[in-house]
């Protein structure tokens, strides 16, 4: 039994509870199956900024790289341009290490409740593309001031990069209802969208079990909140993966829970996985935090390590404990941060 | 008394059906208010493509440039490509006439189901600047179906293009609650959306009645759906307002009946008037389509035209038609487009 080296950067505000929170669950799954992870911290975001300058050391990407994945809470706080907290770590991590999927699942949890009036039960993952497309360098200002002023943003599609998206995509829509959606704006004006139609329907072309269709986005984005139960497996570009995999979290009442894995598929480089909230320095050090996000983050790390019934173990337990009631107030539960990870380590 | 020229293009699908139904209720709120109205029909769309390979004649726009306002039904259908009948029409007649807002009021309706379990009254505007940005002719491919194939999509912001949609939402917010909201990225790496910010901001600094935020699309999606009820005016560039006024519509339930307005406020060029739905050429010429969103657009057109009293006329009596159980069955009711119609001029 391999050990599997982890990278654990806990960052801001509520990150700092819902990080140690999850850990401990994974260490007591980890006693329990043929698991072994060793957790290495490193204690950057905000307050190594605030020291030296910079999010993390110079050769911060070179001591990730001998991980074999990285456990993220949250970076960010008030004190910090967003612009330095994303670009000095988690922009670069995404980049350097081919993070090219971000994979959200959007999912109704008994215990969490949706803002719809239906209660069909809702059970989605979101595949965005997660390194080119829309959130390009190329860009910039002219006339900085003048009443001509400029200011442009150079969307990139490659055929790689669309290509890598789809088939990762496609594969998991044949392990699954084997029904793909592609969100496009073909019927507009812009010229990169026919070109990801394209590629997505080639590729899809080589998963015979699964049936494609291509939506509008705005169609789309409509559609999650009018008939949500009737999507498998998203695909979508950067940008529109950005805003689906948000709004399909608020459509099950789950913004607070969602979890995300930014994936290397081939294992080249580490991947990381992190909930989709952030540091939320309003409610930080109070014991409010829902760590839901960030164990079953960890569940779905777990699954990447090649962990699939101990990442079912830990996913049972953290939903098990919300059936009953156990969660934090966020989702109308009476539980701190530390009951309800109790709660959580209990039904393990 | 002076008359309006109206340009009328009914278009493709449903069009047929829902323009008459709207002029006919115009014609009579027109008997009853200071307002003339002459409406000269032209006949192009998808059945003129057909004869004329085109979808409106060379000197189309020469001609609805002699009308004040374009009422248009929906163009499009399965025979005709998107980009034809798209650029062929509509986005031409957009740009040429400088029609650089597209309003698009979201708003609960009695008599129309929303799909979210809370019932809390919504009234949003959508403001969005439609001529410019994500949507530009600049882009293309290279090495087309080479493994290193390249499609990019040039984004161009202009200071006029974004100060003049910030005027208009900014004006628009201090004649109701105040509240703008603008729509922004700018944590990330698009380069245009920190300038969209600035000139925003700049902007509402000369309306002192009026509180800014801005707010991330990814979390402004999420909130339209868990909390509808707090926003105002919303403002938002070209690709991020088409996503955003389409799930506006979904949670309100009412995308059959959601209209829309491009509009050219100074009016040195014709305003066209829109529902939000298309030609839906599966229940075209079936009594079935639900005429609300095109007689909305006439309210709206109404309005532009300096009638306000006869637009709110035109609102209440097609609002109160709704709430007494007349309603199309789209919206769970028992009426075909006729009786619908009839119920809203008995009501006018
Ligand atoms: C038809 C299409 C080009 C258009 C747009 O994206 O502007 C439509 O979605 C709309 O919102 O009017
Ligand atoms: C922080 C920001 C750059 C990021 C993104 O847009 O990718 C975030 O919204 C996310 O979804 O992880």
């Amino acid at each position: 039994m391999s050990t599997h080296k982890i990278a654990v950067i806990a960052g801001d505000g509520i990150g700092k509870e819902v990080v140690p929170a999850a850990i401990e669950c994974l260490e007591r799954i980890a006693e329990l199956h043929p698991v072994s992870l060793e957790f290495n911290h490193f204690g950057w975001g905000s307050h190594y900024y605030a020291e030296h300058g910079r999010m993390m050391p110079r050769d911060g990407l070179e001591q990730l790289a001998e991980h074999e994945a990285i456990f993220l809470g949250a970076v960010g706080s008030p004190s910090v341009p967003d612009a330095e907290s994303l670009w000095g770590l988690l922009i670069p991590i995404r980049r350097e290490f081919q993070q090219y999927i971000n994979l959200r699942p959007v999912k109704t949890l008994d215990g969490v409740k949706s803002p719809l009036a239906s209660k069909e039960p809702i059970d989605i993952l979101i595949v965005r593309e997660n390194n080119e497309g829309e959130y390009s360098e190329v860009g910039g200002r002219a006339y900085r001031g003048l009443p001509h002023e400029t200011a442009v943003q150079e969307t990139i599609f490659t055929r790689l990069g669309v290509a890598r998206a789809a088939h990762y995509a496609a594969s998991l829509a044949a392990s699954r209802k084997g029904r793909l959606t592609s969100a496009t704006k073909s019927n507009g004006i812009i010229h990169t969208m026919p070109f990801w139609d394209e590629v997505v329907e080639e590729t899809t072309r080589l998963y015979p079990d699964v049936t494609l269709t291509s939506e509008l986005v705005d169609a789309l984005a409509a559609h999650l909140v009018l008939k949500p139960w009737t999507f498998d497996v998203i695909v979508a570009s950067n940008l529109l993966g950005d805003i689906l995999s948000d709004l399909g979290s608020s459509v099950t009442g789950s913004i607070g829970v969602a979890p995300s894995a930014n994936l290397n598929p081939e294992g080249d480089f580490p991947s990381l996985f992190e909930p989709v909230h952030g540091s939320a320095p309003d409610i930080a050090g109070k014991g409010l935090a829902n760590p839901v996000g960030q164990m079953w983050s960890g569940a779905m790390m777990l699954r990447h390590l090649g962990h699939p019934e101990a990442a079912e173990h830990l996913q049972l337990a953290f939903e098990s404990a919300l059936r009953e009631g156990h969660g934090t107030r966020d989702v109308g539960g009476p539980s701190s941060t530390s009951e309800f990870t109790a709660a959580v380590v209990a039904a393990i």
